[in-house]
């Protein structure tokens, strides 16, 4: 079934990838965006398709939100502040963008009668997780970054929505994506500093962080997965899923396939200790079981996804000056 | 230690019985309310005591909040919209006058370095748990209402300020609160149907949902004990406590004692259902041997904390017409 699909940061990492996808399948796309960070050429082949419309707009400005909602069958909201490392240089921003902007498109959905959405969260929503790897059900979390406490309120009150407005929801608790498109993260900032330095390189923490990735297009592919387990009559009106590859690296590994891809052996420095920044994780690894149960595999290693992020990043190297 | 308490609500059910007992303890007290259901009177003991300072503020008002918090040692931020029912009539109201509110006082306790904060969360925020008695780790919750969602938030931001800005934090997940003071929720209610028409009693849902409640006092004891326990040099920096009593009861239960103190046999008519409302949960029962390891146990049980509190909105019933 051809549907109306709301993607809010259409010209983000994921929501451009996603809103690509979508067109591909033949269905129609909304795009909001603040183009705070989201980026106009990312949407440039998406631009050339009928079934496309571009909306530029802040979740913040409701009115304006309420009116772009018009119609439209499904919301897929992944505008929001996505660094997790930056959150206690400026408080007030993970709650503005994430918390408050999630209330705003749950209203605006509420007015506009759609009763489908899709959110992408965070793995972050774990904090420092007890379990690991940590399943959707793992003992109740205690938040370690304002971003992910933006992402647990923005879920609780999407689940809230689902009780009080009968609508259905599906959370995606994401690893870190990876892949072409990517503008933030641990790479790029790696790939900056090499390219600026072709010698040296500096690590926040010990290099022995532990993470989990997973590439864009398995990502997307995930999601749409979860899509049509929502389209099933009997489904749950609420359910989050991890999203992630099966597999770890570390940050000294990611080094190493970085620096092999651009055939540099850089001297590394580490600003020490077991944690990158205030509230990093030195341990994620999410259970993707409950995904998996559904038919979907990731296609692509973690290697692999930061090998393909290297290469789009060293082939448009524009978007290091875009972002400042 | 004596120590200057900021009191967030203090004009409020909880906060007013914390804020007499703070001051009989012989600390200092700064009281901030905006009586928007807050009650003067119940401040009218407190308001003799040269440790007391009363403040009419708001909470949204943030340049008034930093202003307010100079010079304090520690804040029980128990300001809220305290009525998990009607969260689906204001969707917004939740959001506003608890996550954000509590995003401005973290915010005034950085500006003002203060480093220890207790906070009135719900057992709310366990939505219907998989797990009853509900413990403090159980499985990660489903939200079923704004108002939990909301609480949820702000235990996230809270935790998140501990790890970032080196606060100290005690969050009380309570069941309902009973005793002097109440001014909402079902024995309101239902007391204020029978003084109007003492021989007819409508009930929401069937009558057997199953609660646990806690008497003020008791709840105030815990408090004392989890401060107690956060003095200690090697305590958590965040600790989350379910407080309650160690038993619950339905319904059904509850208006055999409040009719039976009232001396009224009325007719009972249910609106059907398993739940009272939309977002009503049928069964709540917190697993409390965490706070109980301190040594703290409830003095009163579930029908001696209603029967007080019938007592008490007979002698006071002022507070129907106080609250429209």
């Amino acid at each position: 079934m051809r549907s109306i699909n709301f993607i809010t940061g259409a010209a983000g990492f994921i929501g451009s990838n996603l809103t690509d996808r979508l067109l591909y399948d033949g269905h129609k796309v909304i795009g909001y965006d603040n183009f705070s960070t989201g980026q106009e050429i990312f949407l440039k082949n998406a631009s050339k398709n009928p079934n496309f419309n571009l909306l530029k707009g802040d979740l913040l400005d409701e009115p304006s939100l309420t009116k772009a909602l018009k119609g439209v069958n499904r919301v897929w909201h992944f505008a929001a502040n996505a660094d997790v490392r930056f959150g206690i240089q400026h408080p007030k921003k993970d709650l503005e963008q994430n918390t408050i902007a999630t209330a705003n498109v749950l209203e605006a959905m509420r007015s506009n009668n759609v009763k489908e959405i899709y959110f992408s969260s965070t793995g972050s929503v774990y904090g420092e997780a007890q379990v690991i790897p940590t399943d959707e059900d793992c003992p109740f979390p205690v938040q370690t970054s304002l971003y992910g406490a933006s992402k647990l309120a923005c879920e609780g009150m999407i689940a809230a929505y689902c009780e009080g407005f009968d609508i259905k929801a599906r959370v995606f608790r994401f690893v870190s994506i990876l892949g072409e498109r990517y503008t933030h993260g641990h790479i790029f900032d790696f790939v900056k500093q090499l390219k600026e330095h072709p010698n040296k390189l500096s690590v926040l923490g010990d290099g022995n962080q532990r993470k989990s990735y997973l590439y864009v297009q398995d990502c997307i592919e995930a999601m749409l997965f979860v899509s049509k387990e929502l389209s099933n009559e009997r489904a749950l009106k609420y359910a989050a899923y991890n999203l992630g590859a099966d597999e770890y690296c570390a940050v000294k590994d990611s080094i190493g396939w970085i620096t092999k891809k651009m055939g540099l052996d850089p001297k590394l420095s580490f600003s020490g200790g077991d944690r990158g920044w205030i509230g990093d994780n030195p341990f994620i690894y999410l259970d993707t079981k409950k995904v998996r149960s559904l038919g979907w595999n990731n296609k692509l290693s973690i290697r692999q996804g930061i090998e393909k992020t290297v290469d789009w990043l060293l082939a448009n190297d524009w978007v290091y000056s875009a972002r400042g």
